[in-house]
């Protein structure tokens, strides 16, 4: 057997990462929860209609496919033979895969939505936090598995739900003490632009050239718009808008200048004062109106948002917006909503690079027992039971060897405290503790051991 | 569209069943941690080689399969249309499908070992709890989707292993407050019953008819012994090994008299006998050897453990035990273990049926703020944040709507406490606290609230 290898694109994730990770989660899941968002927990896989078609022709693609099983049935081979041609020339049947890996968050929840919305409660608040999968090609940074962490409110149209989502975003990002800024925009004020320079029609092209303003720069995106037949005088109207700057409060004025006469916009700036207008005095919200910003092609309708780190060059950590009907596609009507996410990967980078991982995360055991010998560990295996049930982790070193070889196996494992019971404390009922960081060493009476252990483990 | 479905033998789980799972999970891996283990992540996908023919040519065929992206590529026509025939006569190809869905953890994490043994501490012990797919047919309590929960220590052959292990079952289930006998047996005894009878090569035939004992009962274990080619002498020596009963002592003395004087069936007396000298006085372990039992035809070696709820009839609610060599199939030597595993959608169901959930299990929202207008709403959304800094979970309804809609909302979300901020409350800095079980109301100042809530909560 050749020497075993991961699929490209997926990650074994070790304890140390792991630790961190569920830091970025706990501390996530836990804002989700002071916010009464409830949890959500979808299957690995669904049915392939209810994937496909949902994220255009290049998504569709990028679906991880389950293959049938039992496709050498020969009461079934002309049929499948047929299908097998049919994918052949790009067409696959359900003779073939009948599943397919989720590819997002969103659809299944839309998919649940559809399915259950007789006995939910509304406004549904749900949170979900699982992988999904993409065929995409591995590249730094961008995995072909990777967990989404998404929060969505459904079944109102109140602004105040968009006012929460802000709130939730600035208060995960202040447990996590990571300086972000969050970007706000509104689809409607960019249907506005689109209406002052020509008609609604050109919304689309707008939005694709606008959204890689970030990327490619204003000269760039005035050359996509004129290939995207807009006449000068269109691309000199939406370059003057591109180039609002100033204050939140000055972006507010330009924006009235130039739009509030449509509807459209003048909805639009509304809605984004009203989110601008609930802040907390104690904590206000980073907010910054980014007219530039259009969150890419999506089925957003009214407000969006995009959160970066200030302090660490690296694209959105997080993005999200309200929406008009989720559950459309599978049947339902009358259902809006707004939802955020968080990327979970680059906020690691992040934290990660900013060095913001607090150092206690690591759920690793707090002391180790020497084995030396027979009796002597009888008596120390006691002594841990004893610890792990007033919960101190800890291991005893599995077969009676040298000192120094158990010095090591506690040194590469991160395990701070070491207990010896050799045949000298077997006697006097003692144990010697020794710190591996300070070196600090000391023997004790064998029933002071909980206690001294307790004292120094909150010191640490 | 039509109305959306599940794949077959898959679940959603809303938000009451996931925080009765997260308490089963977060109990088990509470309890891993205190012993020592590691938390270890594989990706959901596995290279094909890595999963194929290591389950036996069943679970081959249960393996879910991903298709290859790109089968329409016109350049690769002869090579796919080929690799297609191939499988329609019942052989899978690469140029079909690359890679495959985690089927179990263990081979997972024998592939994580063979490739990082260079890096690890040994004995490695780690836990991984991730779900995994089977292609199985579905029916009740069996589904194509769910998690395993295992904790293995490898690199070690000393058999305060099995101890520890021992231990750790004994504690999760403790700390579920769920009565359990651990049984344990070992795979020696039963190499010993076969040389006892006529030979080694006899092993496989009595292990697995003696493994259906539970499900058919002795007459028909007898009648697959006879179809399996043994004599009515050895069937006799079998069926009288198998009526082994009594206390542990009792055992112990009965397997002294029938194998001691065969090398393996000593060996595998004294291993039973190390591990039922291990008891703590305080936690005495719920051991007990069972002689009949087998574990199936698996890679076990050793000690074999198999885990029964008291009080509630079901299948074995966890299991496990030790093996010679985890990486043996990936090419790397010497790499013996031990390890156990956790039913964990049986224990739901035993936890479920004897009512053992704790009532205060649910993360959801402890208050529901009102919405009776713009002011009010205003106001209490404010006091609700302050509440949330200080880790109080809760809600504001997001529209200014009918007592009675806001109050049938927090009914059915079960939110305890509703807290009213009309015209007066806002006029006089006060709020009206509302507790939906008892109907308890009061009106107190809304600089109050903090502190009153804090009480009432911790008494709720």
């Amino acid at each position: 057997m050749n020497k075993p290898t991961l699929p490209q694109g997926t990650r074994d994730f070790n304890a140390s990462t792991i630790y961190k990770r569920n830091y970025i989660f706990n501390t996530i899941r836990k804002a989700f929860q002071l916010y009464g968002f409830e949890p959500l927990e979808t299957p690995a896989m669904e049915n392939i209609d209810t994937l496909m078609g949902k994220y255009g022709e290049e998504g569709d693609k990028l679906i991880f496919k389950i293959l049938n099983n039992g496709l050498d049935n020969p009461a079934k081979k002309t049929e499948i033979t047929e299908a097998f041609n049919k994918v052949l020339n790009g067409k696959l049947t359900k003779q073939i895969t009948e599943r397919a890996l989720r590819y997002d968050l969103t659809i299944p929840f839309a998919r649940y939505v559809a399915m259950n919305h007789g006995q939910l409660t509304f406004p549904f608040k749900r949170y979900q936090m699982q992988p999904v999968w993409r065929a995409d090609r591995p590249q730094k940074g961008r995995y072909r598995e990777f967990y989404q962490c998404d929060a969505d409110i459904v079944g109102s149209t109140s602004l105040l739900n968009e006012v929460e989502l802000a709130h939730l975003y600035a208060h995960v990002f202040r447990l996590l003490n990571l300086p972000v800024t969050i970007k706000i925009n509104n689809r409607k004020i960019l249907a506005a632009l689109a209406e002052l320079c020509g008609g609604a029609e050109k919304l689309i092209d707008i939005t694709v050239a606008i959204d890689k303003l970030d990327k490619i720069g204003i000269e760039k995106v005035k050359e996509e718009l004129q290939q995207r037949q807009l006449t000068a005088a269109q691309i000199e109207i939406i370059a003057k808008f591109l180039s609002i700057q100033g204050s939140n409060q000055e972006k507010i004025q330009a924006l009235h200048n130039t739009i509030a006469h449509i509807p459209l916009g003048k909805q639009g700036i509304e809605e984004l004062e009203y989110i601008l207008a609930h802040q907390q005095s104690n904590n206000p919200l980073p907010l910054e109106i980014d007219v530039t910003l259009a969150r890419g092609l999506n089925y957003y309708t009214g407000t969006i948002f995009e959160v970066k780190a200030n302090e660490f060059a690296i694209g959105s950590i997080g993005g999200g917006g309200r929406y008009d009907n989720l559950t459309e596609l599978f049947g339902v009507a009358n259902m809006p909503g707004v939802g955020i996410s968080f990327g979970v990967d680059r906020i690691y980078d992040v934290l990660e690079g900013c060095n913001l991982f607090p150092p206690q995360i690591s759920s690793g055991s707090m002391v180790l027992f020497f084995n030396l010998g027979p009796t002597e560990s009888n008596r120390a295996f006691e002594l841990l039971q004893n610890l792990r049930e007033q919960d101190i982790s800890g291991e005893i070193y599995h077969e009676p060897s040298k000192l120094d070889k158990q010095f090591k196996y506690a040194e590469r494992k991160g395990i701070p405290i070491v207990i010896i019971i050799g045949s000298k404390e077997l006697a006097e009922d003692t144990c010697t503790i020794k710190q591996l960081k300070s070196g600090h060493q000391t023997t004790i009476a064998q029933k002071e051991l909980l206690n001294y252990l307790s004292n120094l483990i909150t010191s640490l």
